[in-house]
């Protein structure tokens, strides 16, 4: 039993390393994380690549941990992506939804919490519609928590999936000008991003209109731009981001046609960007309101898929070294677990 | 770690007998489907049948393998019973239902399709409600896919677990004379069932009312008969389908209670059949609408509770022989991926 | 493959001791237990306590075995708190919740079961809201079948890791007074725990207003009492119930508020208990309803995350013992399975 648990130099990335350590107990947002903490993810993720490109995509690192999914928002896709990480590094995952929660019974987001933290898991992700609500969570328990995006706050899962698909196609993430585009407001994707690009060395510009911009966009270090043409000239990277209709409390945009004439991505627009400028989006895609379904679908240009793949090696890195040193954190566990 | 992951000929049916090889890359239909590759697939089952009688049900022949069950439309039976056969023979197993999925923000089959593609899963299985969307998606993904089930189109899982239950209690398919009652025309299940019997050398009779039959029937190389005594008679198979009530746009029948009176199956209607011919029903039953629950329950005569066993057997094989042999379509890959 | 599900005494609590046997096929509830058999799962539970607070919270001795969760009514930590403890004992577990199941398409409770009995489950956890009927669908399958609660009847392993709780705390359950307090007539919960604590040696007090109390209680074996302060006197264990506001049909309370005056837990009541008391409730609870929100969270008095904790450790060592003499119980099995 106890050999096979043994870290195998063959299929464990991690073992034929020197050991590496993620100073953070959580993984809440890309803000507060240093460079050579964002290098540390990126390196590990490149090792899960290669893993997830193999006939066998198994590891046994994190063998007998626990990862609950706590979702209190749906996901296909980071759902989907957080349980073939955590399945693929050997852990259990439990998906756990708030649809079939009691939270509908009225129990509060702390009581869920500490309810879950009673039963022992190493790691919690969790989505939620309240930007702070995964960082007041993680005060509360005493396992590691990762954020899988928290209103319109943080997702940093996804800036460090841009990120690596950004730096194995670049080589590197300084210097470049990345233009982030469209509702910028609402966007956690966004912040996240802002935020480790800045870190990176990369320069940031932000190209929205008006009532798509947060009050503040000028403070972060970023660039402003109301016109699509302006902004995109000569930038590397163009991140289209997602219109995010259900959440529009109020008319931020007259109509989708009207959005995609001054804001869709389509050739005529990034023609003024580099040539070897590279299409970014999130996903899931709103074809013909924020982006021309041939742009998106351009496989000389888009790396949309690209994304979607570097997204479960970066959350297998995410999950693997929050896992590895959290026995080193017990001491501080919150009184009473 | 590579010992156990070894096909140990004790406990891998597949390591014990000479390399077989199943000359699809997916599993979309019946119809395509030579004889000997679905003796194969039959072949293959029966050993899985054994192997789920044990007290010890797993194997690790995929281990490292990533199944991601996709269901566009609700199923109890179907998704557990591949859920099963994944986690049987060690893969990973991820399941989405729509229900909680991306396609509600607005994303396509294709694109949906294309993002899980993207986390390199080896097998797909999907669920849909329109027919032919699983052999659409098939053409843009790099990994194989199952059809579990698509509109009134093909549902081949159920009908090789038919085939499985008939050929082990009958010894062979060849000269049986089969009826499949009911509701052919929104029936995969039928559609399945036919190609599957013809090919293998199978009669097969279709019994219906004129309401409830395709306008090409006769083309199907079957026979077709709208009353039940004269179609029943001397068959060694009675195959009742689901009166799928929920699919019916239209009034195809005028009541629950007079569809009985004519073409459920009760004892004097089965009379007329051969003393030892068996009753299958592909679940979930509407009891006292297709199916007297007195027949569904005969002890001697229905086989419908085998037919699960079967298919939990045989889903295992179609993912076994799917999956081993993935790698060698490496080279078909859709562009991109 | 042999040697890695052989028993390893250094990490299977149950391998290095003398082998035990729980004579029962399924747990239905508390009632027809005896003390030893209530005993002997809670010794097996104690190890399992140690294994969940360990890094690796991992075994093999269920490897091979499936367990399905059988949910027709929703429940977020029961669910979950069965799920690890059946993913770390190393089962393949499926969840099957009645809102995507066959149920919708109107299959009866006992088709469901028959058809899931089919596919070789070893063990089936059975939620439903009507007393009963978890005992009726253990009469028709071959597997055994864990009662996770029925209508208002039993929650057997509620009362287990209840008195789990309360063993570790207090030594022993024998000669303990333990006030049961709220809404006993809608409460599976207290129905177990009566029979349990009545069982183990312990004094069980009553304490709820005339319309939440059943018509028999006084032949419970248990004292009675309609006030808060008279009940509480001198006790050791005082457990709250949840108002399961979801469940009133009637008026069974003038107002949460003046519930919550004559019933609900805050410090003025408790101060009638012994000094040393302990706080228990099954959860979720409604802060302010039967419960103070300090009161249940005094980390000196309370135990309700603990009795979470425990949950995990008493499903495992329930499910363990249950599995491991299951083939036992073969010659037993319903006929034509």
């Amino acid at each position: 039993m106890s050999s096979s648990r043994a870290a195998n130099p063959a299929t464990d990335p991690a073992a034929s390393r020197p050991s590496v350590t993620f100073p953070h107990r959580h993984l809440l947002g890309i803000e507060g994380l240093s460079a050579p903490d964002i290098a540390l993810l990126l390196d590990h993720s490149d090792h899960y690549v290669d893993l997830n490109r193999a006939v066998e995509k198994k590891q046994s690192s994190l063998r007998g941990r626990t990862i609950i999914n706590l979702f209190f928002e749906n996901s296909t896709r980071t759902r989907t992506s957080f349980e073939l990480a955590g399945k693929r590094l050997g852990a259990d995952v439990i998906n756990m939804s708030v649809a079939t929660s009691s939270v509908k019974k009225g129990e509060t987001l702390i009581d869920t919490a500490i309810t879950l933290n009673a039963m022992h898991p190493d790691l919690l992700v969790v989505r939620h519609q309240d930007s702070g609500a995964v960082a007041l969570l993680a005060q509360k328990v005493g396992c590691g928590v990762i954020n899988g995006g928290d209103g319109s706050h943080e997702h940093p899962t996804q800036a460090l999936l841009d990120a690596l698909t950004i730096r194995r196609r670049k080589g590197s993430l300084e210097g470049l000008l990345v233009a982030i585009c469209g509702d910028i407001l609402h966007s956690r994707v966004a912040r996240s991003n802002i935020h480790l690009l800045n870190t990176m060395g990369a320069r940031v510009r932000l190209i929205a209109p008006p009532t798509l911009l947060p009050a503040y966009a000028e403070n972060l270090g970023v660039e402003v731009f109301h016109d699509m043409r302006k902004g995109l000239t000569d930038v590397d990277i163009v991140m289209m981001l997602r219109l995010q209709m259900e959440r529009f409390h109020g008319a931020f945009v007259p109509s989708t046609r009207e959005y995609f004439h001054f804001y869709g991505l389509d050739y005529a627009k990034l023609s003024f960007a580099k040539p070897d400028a590279l299409i970014m989006h999130p996903g899931p895609m709103n074809r013909g309101v924020e982006i021309d379904t041939e742009v998106a679908d351009d496989i000389h240009r888009s790396v949309i898929h690209e994304q979607v793949e570097m997204g479960v090696a970066v959350r297998m890195a995410c999950l693997e070294l929050l896992a590895r040193h959290l026995p080193n954190w017990r001491g501080t566990t919150p009184p009473g677990l």
